[in-house]
């Protein structure tokens, strides 16, 4: 019989889902970022639940209030990719023994900013001994059904664009897990993504409400695993032609003999938007973006074969299904 | 700097609580048994979340199944108190590394069959590796404002009762945590009563909806504990004059020579509802709690002054302010 960690996170959750009563009229399939119950004709609650493991969601150097922080934050950009705007979380904690009054207050302080960064606030929780510390954050908000942005709706011809660069947690993380020396003006700005992620929900809300996008998701597993969760999702392929990197991941890159693409590919706790944009909506699209301080960078388009590849400087490269995945990480 | 063993759970959740923003017009203050957002003129989104951690809520002998479908129904039981039903549950998953295919699968049948008792559905869910089994459930329900029945609205005069008997949860912990060598007739409904808690949402509905309750809480911290909840929380004071103990408590009591109102007071992970009831309708509250095929039991009444005793057979004894408590138990 396999462990879950050979299993990996996926395949637990489908042993998981295997088991239950579907909810009629489920709004949201399982498996989407969010999930939602219909309360009126055109309504729904939409809710998500999203955990954060100290042992391994919290890298070094990270602190208490920047993980507490996280955990909303990381809810937050799931609301984002479906154009939901939060209104209140939950939020249960997990804490070992030995914290103090101290390592509270940081906690209680990061899950305040965290929800009110995107105008939410935490309403309630509960709390228990636990071995590692656990925040586990539930997220609660309401929209109309024609809003909610699915993964499931992509259509060949759709543009595929990202809401900012890529690579910069991929390589922040690995200064911090393998202790790398760096020099500090690259080492701040890469180290900072990683403990003061930032979800992108004025973008994910307008894009929405405008009608833009054809299907939409996080980046929080990695670019790749984000482009395989929307194909197969939406039993399309995708052609990319740039991925749009940071450039002190670029020169983390260079200094490390690292290739780049990989960095942008395959990271993850990386919290843009990866969206399908109906072709003659795309310059409106970006447009908005612009007028609200954001970016919306093409990177490619949908196509209608399952496949998924990245073509660069005439070089043809498949976009592996993988990225950050829990118990196989 | 004191330590969370030393603060316990309810500080430590205080400390949490002084570093929110608090949300405006909150309709259910911070530490009552439900959290709420208001979505319209008298409708409320209700939420709720409950953590289960293997090493201190899964006692010997119970068993996954057992310990999912229980982080499911407690949560249950809150809605329950406030007479809100419950319509979807979302899951944390904390697993470690070692559980394998079936131990999922059993914990994904013990969390569809809490949800499906009560009729509502599990509808997404988190996984990540952790120490310890950790499942946090949170669960969502509507209900319009007039109906949820709060701890703070207790007045003198009114009756105070329960939907059932206690001290059967108190007495199956000590057999199983000590190991006590008990016949199998009282063993049963003892262990029973621990491995597969009710909670009773039909009597908190009922009694919520028909306009029966001054004020209400569910039991899980045990019925002295959340006699003081409620006393806190209304400013009043009780008198109690029974506590209906179960026939099985009551042996086990003789046969160990137990106080049996210990284990009727002080137990916890009963779910139970602690009620209070005005005077002129007691009558009807208990005739459709018998309708229901349930119980509703006076024990005593809400008193001015605020202080919490039980006077049984002339002897008044003083209710402790203790029961269930993380981190200190």
């Amino acid at each position: 019989m396999r462990k879950v960690s050979e299993l990996g996170e996926r395949k637990v959750i489908q042993a998981i889902i295997n088991c239950l009563d579907k909810m009629p009229e489920m709004p949201i399939p399982f498996g989407d970022d969010l999930s939602a119950v219909k309360i009126g004709k055109n309504a729904l609650a939409v809710v998500k639940t999203d955990m954060l493991v100290g042992k391994t969601d919290v890298p070094p150097g990270m602190s208490l209030r920047q993980a507490a922080r996280k955990a909303v934050v990381m809810n937050v950009s799931d609301f984002a990719a479906k154009g939901v705007k939060p209104l209140a979380a939950l939020v249960s904690l997990g804490l070992p023994k030995n914290f103090d009054e101290e390592n509270i207050r940081q906690i209680g302080l990061g899950l305040n900013e965290g929800a009110r960064e995107y105008e939410a606030y935490i309403i309630g929780g509960d709390t228990g001994e636990a071995s590692d510390l656990v925040i586990s954050c539930s997220l609660f908000g309401l929209c109309e059904k024609q809003i909610l942005v699915k993964r499931s709706t992509a259509k060949p011809g759709d543009i595929v664009a990202v809401t900012g660069e890529f690579g910069k947690t991929a390589a922040g993380l690995k200064i911090l897990l393998e202790k790398l020396d760096v020099p500090e003006g690259i080492r701040r700005p890469l180290t900072e993504a990683v403990f003061w992620p930032k979800a992108r929900l004025k973008e994910g809300i307008t894009l929405a409400e405008a009608g833009f996008l054809s299907s939409s998701i996080d980046s929080s597993d990695g670019l790749a695993w984000s482009l395989h969760e929307l194909s197969v999702a939406s039993n399309v392929g995708f052609k990319i032609d740039f991925v749009p990197l940071a450039s002190e991941a670029l020169e983390l890159a260079r200094l490390f003999n690292l290739n780049p693409l990989d960095l942008g590919l395959y990271g993850g706790e990386e919290y843009e938007l990866v969206v399908t944009v109906k072709r003659e909506l795309w310059d409106k699209a970006k447009k908005a973006m612009e007028s609200l301080g954001g970016k919306l960078i093409r990177i490619g388009e949908v196509v209608g074969e399952k496949k998924l590849i990245v073509k660069i400087d005439g070089e043809t490269t498949p976009i592996e299904p993988k990225g950050w995945e829990h118990f196989k990480s």
